[in-house]
Parts: C-alpha cells; sequence; structure tokens
C-alpha cells in the first residue's frame, strides 16, 4: 500500500503540491475549507476532507500550506488538528513563511509530540508548484530531512539544505522575501514615476530589464502594469503579511530596516485602498491613484 | 586625415571610451585636470591637455564623461569651454547622469550655438568601457544621431534611441539609477540582517541569487561585501548624486518618492561616516558599524 501524505491547504501552491504527490503514486489526502478546491483535487483522483484530523489520520507525513504561522499552528496542534492522528515518527513539512522563533517553536511542539519537523518554506509560484519544481529552503535534523526526502523528490526541483535546526530555513525566506517586497514596491515606484516624467512605459521596461537596474521582480511583475492585469498571481495582502513579519522581526532584534519598512508602507497603503487580495504590482495603481497618474490601459485581446 | 574627437573626462568610464576610440582610428584629445590619467592617455598613443579649450579645437565631436550637469556645463560653455571651439556643426555627446531639465538646458545652449547635442548617459561600467561595449541611453535630434553614430559605434554596444529630443535619454537613465540605488541599499539591509539573523553569507548568496529575490545590483555587489573588499568599482558618491538628483526632481514634480528617498538617507548616512569613496556595497559596512555586527573578514590571497 503507497504512503499516505496529508496536504493541508488547497490553494494554488498546495494544489500544485498535491497533485505533484498524486503523480509521484502517494496516496494523497488533501484538506481545506474550499469545497470548491476539495471538488478539484477529488476531480483529480485524490481524497479530499474539510478537517486537518480526517486528512491526518494515520499519515506518515502532512504538508502544511497555509497562509501563515498561526493557521500552521491551528491545523496541526487545535482542535482536531493534524499532529494527534499523524503515524507515530512521521514527518511535517511546514511550508508557509514565518519568524524563525515561530518554527522553532512549532518544531518543539512537533518533537515533543513524537513527531519530526522540517522547517520547509517554499518559493516559485503556482505554476512551479503544478510541475513539482519548486524551491524549498529546508532546515531540520537528519531525521526529519530523511523521512521528508520522499515528498522534497515529488513537489521540489531544488531543495537547499540549510542546516539542522528548524528556524535557518524560515529566516533564509525572510531574507528572500524582504528582498522581492523591496524589489515590487522599487518597480512600481519607478513605473509610476517613468510615467510622470512621459516616458514610453513598454521602452521603460525592454530598457531596465537589459541594465544594473533589473530585478526578477522587476521583469515579472512589470508586465503585469503594462497589460493593466491585476488578476493575483500573487496578492498584496502576502507582502503586507511577510514585511509585516519582518518589520516585527526587526522590532524584536533592535535592529532597524529602513527600506523594507517604507515598502511595508506601500504595500499597507495599496491594501487600504481596496487592492488587499489584487496582485502586489497594484502598489503601481496605488501611487497612480494618488498622483492622479493614468497607467496603461487593458489591451484588447 | 582622421576625423578629431574630443573625450573630456578620463575617468574610468572616460579612458575607456577615449581607448576605445584610439582603436577605431580616431584623433582622439582626451582632457582631464588628473596629470597621471593624462599620460596613460599620452602612452597609449593619444593626445591630451589639461583645458577642454585645447582638447576641442575644431573637433567634430566632444564626449563629455564627467560627474554631473555642473561640470559638463563648465567644460562645454564656462571659461575656456569646448563649445566656442569645435568645427562648426560638431556633435557633443553628454555621458553624465543629470536631470532631464539640465539635459534639455545645455541642449539648448549647444544649439543656440550651432552645435548638435546628443543626451547620451551611458551604463556599463568600467570594464564595459575599457572594451568599448557600454550602453547609452540617446536621444536627440536626427542630425545629433547621425552625427554621433561613428562615435557611437566606436564605443558602445548598445544604443538605446530614446526619442527625438535631449531629456528623454537622461529620464530613462533616472529611472535606471533609482532601481540600482535602491537595489544596493535593499541587498546591504538583507545581507546585514541575515547576519543578525545568524546565517551563512555565502549561502544567503547562493540561495538568493537564484531566487526571486535577485537584482542585477545584488548579484553583482554582495561579493564585495563577502570578499570585505570596499575598493570602490562604484563609489557611494556617484549614488548620493544620483539619488539625490531623483530626490530633487521628484519634489519639483510633487511625485512622492518614499523608497528612493529612503536609499537616498542610507547612502547619505555611509558618506556621512566617512565612506563616500568607497564602493557603493559600503552601505553594509555602515549598517554593521551602527549595529555592532562583524561582516565577513577579508580573505587572505
Amino acid at each position: 500500500m503507497s504512503q499516505k501524505i496529508a496536504v493541508i491547504g488547497l490553494g494554488s501552491m498546495g494544489m500544485g503540491a498535491a497533485l505533484s504527490l498524486h503523480r509521484a503514486r502517494f496516496a494523497v489526502a488533501g484538506c481545506d475549507l474550499s469545497p470548491d478546491l476539495r471538488a478539484r483535487f477529488i476531480e483529480a483522483g485524490g481524497s479530499a476532507s474539510e478537517s486537518a484530523i480526517e486528512a491526518a489520520a494515520g499519515a506518515s507525513g502532512v504538508v502544511v500550506m497555509v497562509v501563515n504561522a498561526a493557521q500552521t499552528e491551528a491545523v496541526l496542534f487545535g482542535e482536531n488538528g493534524a499532529a494527534a492522528v499523524m503515524a507515530k515518527g512521521g514527518v511535517i513539512l511546514s511550508c508557509a513563511t514565518m519568524s524563525p522563533d515561530d518554527a522553532r517553536r512549532l518544531a518543539n511542539l512537533a518533537e515533543s509530540q513524537g513527531l519530526l519537523y522540517l522547517d520547509a518554506p517554499i518559493s516559485g509560484g503556482s505554476i512551479k508548484a503544478a510541475a513539482g519544481t519548486i524551491t524549498v529552503m529546508a532546515s531540520g535534523s537528519q531525521a526529519a530531512f530523511a523521512a521528508a526526502r520522499p515528498v522534497l523528490l515529488a513537489i521540489a526541483e531544488t531543495v537547499y539544505e540549510l542546516g539542522d535546526a528548524a528556524g535557518l530555513g524560515a529566516a533564509y525566506k525572510i531574507v528572500n522575501q524582504l528582498l522581492a517586497g523591496v524589489h515590487i514596491a522599487a518597480a512600481c515606484e519607478a513605473m509610476t514615476f517613468a510615467s510622470k516624467l512621459g516616458l514610453d512605459l513598454d521602452s521603460v521596461y525592454k530598457v531596465i530589464t537589459a541594465s544594473a537596474g533589473n530585478s526578477w521582480m522587476f521583469e515579472n511583475r512589470v508586465p503585469h502594469i503594462l497589460d493593466n492585469d491585476y488578476s493575483p498571481r500573487s496578492a498584496i495582502d502576502i507582502f503586507t503579511k511577510d514585511l509585516g513579519i519582518i518589520a516585527a522581526m526587526g522590532q524584536k532584534e533592535n535592529f532597524p530596516l529602513p527600506v523594507a519598512s517604507t515598502a511595508l508602507q506601500l504595500f499597507l497603503a495599496t491594501a487600504a485602498a481596496g487592492m488587499g487580495r489584487d496582485d502586489d504590482a497594484s502598489v503601481a495603481r496605488m501611487i497612480a491613484q494618488v498622483t492622479g497618474l493614468t497607467l496603461p490601459q487593458r489591451k484588447t485581446t
């Protein structure tokens, strides 16, 4: 009989992981509050339930792809949580972006219940998730890595092994998110300023992506502005959350983070303007609204 | 007889352009206040003088690679300036980063004296300058482009033709510098924060350069931090200048630039700490000094 793996959270990343595990012939039990997402996964050949305790019963691995530390804690250790019903010695792969302190705390909780815990934040977006080619920034005990390896092989193309304790994977992810968030905010500030200066925005994109001002995020997100397409590939709310974690970490460590904190304010302003669930390139729309600029209108398709 | 071209400013970019023009068999007259730089160019087969009026006498083209608009104006239109002695109908290639307003003002001055003016800010660094493969973000009249083309062919690999009036090239360069400056500041903030979190900085570099947090500047400048090598490839003072121009433009246009302005403050703090002439990755050293962090020590060579 094939090994049972639960995937908690069937959003775009979790669905991709669940489908990749199903393709790799695991017995995959998905879990999500959304009936639509559960139905989609059942149609693809998996099983799915609303409660974590049902999905995780007897599972040797539980992949948690929810939004943050609080949700991760709730689905694992809350009422009807997964941890209590997993197979003894099973491994938790905790994939949400959270502070290193939260990752260590959840790992301690898991280990105190005889479970293995891999601090395993992910990156790559929904297309790579669907293809089973995401990147995982992982840390944990050798036993946790060993137990998680078949799952990682199914869902990821690149697994960075970043240390032998929970918290390290989380910290690398946080540093990545700091840069990613700043680069999105900078891209939006630069493109709106270019518009204010009367430049042709398609030409700006062409010149900058070939110049020293380029970033992965500039190259990836600016086309959303050029196409006037703010349907969420990744939402503003992700970065109010992640840059919020980063700002709180800086506060706790007495470590000034002026650039990241300024970027956070731009994401908060965009959420405050009602665009929290829209694509994170909406920072440009917020700046345009405030300053009375007209950005490109939707291309006819 | 070969066409005479003057290159005013024999710093790393100007020297590279002058040598590239010399290789392309122009008669090149360099101009710099530094006797050492003049001697280097004479040794390489060019001629050189201290005054712009001598270098530019009868030149059909003058390439100005000085620090800013004020210096550009001085060497062209000040006492003993180049403009008065150039060949009639000659072309000025103005390469310093400056505001679009300054570029338009200098173009008007040149045109009022019967000269052509190409707004031609450059990027690419000293290695590409030496190889004749820099990028030029150019705008100007068709006549200016036509007259400048042989010079551009000798010094540049990529020439963006960005419009038919001075000011456009300058504006594209400004947008690039906004992003470049923010990305350097963000890279330094992220690497020092990673150090504060106890991460292995070589691993951070490896993970981030393969992730969505990457930028051209992160990839290029972070090795200076890892090697503890702050000899200036590009100095802090360049970005206090360029982000200062950007902040002034935002002020004049009533356009908020919170991310760029925050980055400017970090460069100013680094200059205030005595590192203005050091490599721009010194923002990380400034943050480390303030926060009591120890960054990597120089590798033995």
